[in-house]
């Protein structure tokens, strides 16, 4: 799968994709990222990229020109890739979302600086438009950043042997269930009896109990998107009577 | 404000944090930023940090000890920061929260790795979570990026004068209006009359209608939480209309 990353700070990026997951993606040539500095693409003698507001105001807009440019000449190369505009107009990610995607031959990320794209440049260029949630950053790099690392570990060979994408949260529509790990005491808090019993199925059951109970506490809203089984059901019933019991 | 990162992987931060506004704020002083390997808090010879499950499975969770270690010391230094947890269990950022961090004196930001921390760990010290949304990420290191980014811009001084957070989307909790710069006409698609009219007035009121209708188009979840004025209430009145009248 190949990334396209259309940016003003491809130095930011630098950290990032060289660690953990996505390196070894890469190093597996699973991956190509690739940067494309929108400043190139600036046809004045300053590589001017941006310019005042129609209309007037504070902040600077991304000039339609440049950024057309770079985004045809990468269509030009990658003719099956997708254009997604990170920016806080856009759907939020979601895991569907980054398993669609993963799916992709590639991506094309139109990183905006939050200050504003031309608007006409989204109505002419954007297949897709993703957010990361309801808050604003100072540019779309960092989502690009996280919309390149949620979709690259689903790509099929991404995670090595120890690691796993089958138990994540939302991987299933519910929050994950709580890890222990040696000691089995720490600070006077113990591991659950259970994770120690070597009895697969009873920490099969405890694992879905205390995901869905962890959901129901925390994000009770996403409970209502999942198909239950009649052991969910009656594992959720539980909870409500332990709950009581607690009081 | 003083941003302490935990992190196993501090070199992923060597891009994000060098350009733009959080750089400037850092030149500034009005933010420091430190990162806290937590390997180094390892004690065996190989500076072990992860460990098998308990209960077994696929994936390692990280060990309580140098986590603890890593965590006390740094509250140790400061300690009117607030420990923040990056994960898929914690609230969703939004603004509104951003806004709230960017009041306190400093935030502790622990960066899990996502196969899991040890639970008793996020018992202990947590004093919030925060979750990007509803995906996953290989590690809390971009969350923690989004977070230090979010935060930074709503730091008075943070933004230059050019700049403004005042109209950003979800800053009165609606998605920002279109932007336009030069060209008029770009690619066939010309800049709407009124913000080259030079009347302030109309301006103002095209910009609140197209936000409006932005945020009754592609997120009208976000309209049920505003308090909309009369005007609001008429102009939305006006937009019910005109789509009727585009069929």
């Amino acid at each position: 799968m190949i990334f396209d990353i259309l940016t003003l700070f491809p130095g930011m990026f630098s950290g990032p994709f060289d660690e953990s997951i996505i390196r070894r993606a890469k190093d597996k040539q699973l991956i190509d990222i690739l940067f494309h500095n929108i400043r190139d693409w600036a046809t004045d003698r300053h590589q001017t990229a941006d310019d005042s507001p129609y209309g007037g105001g504070a902040g600077m807009v991304m000039k339609p020109e440049p950024l057309a440019a770079c985004i045809e000449s990468v269509k030009a190369m990658h003719k099956t890739s997708s254009v997604v505009f990170t920016s806080p107009h856009g759907r939020p990610l979601t895991h569907r979302i980054a398993m669609d995607f993963a799916e992709k031959p590639g991506l094309i990320i139109v990183c905006g600086r939050y200050e504003g794209i031309d608007e006409r440049i989204r109505s002419l260029y954007a297949d897709d438009e993703i957010s990361l949630g309801d808050f604003v950053l100072s540019g779309g790099e960092i989502a690009a950043m996280a919309l390149v690392d949620s979709v690259t570990r689903l790509i099929p060979g991404a995670l090595g042997s120890l690691e796993s994408a089958e138990y994540d949260s939302f991987s299933d529509g519910l929050l994950e269930y709580p890890h222990y790990t040696r000691p089995p005491e720490f600070k006077g808090l113990s591991v659950p009896d259970t994770l120690l019993s070597g009895n697969h199925e009873l920490i099969r059951k405890w694992r879905r109990k205390e995901s869905l109970r962890k959901t129901r506490t925390l994000r009770p809203d996403l409970l209502s998107q999942v198909m239950l089984t009649r052991e969910d059901r009656n594992m959720l019933i539980e909870i409500e009577q332990e709950k009581h019991c607690d009081l």
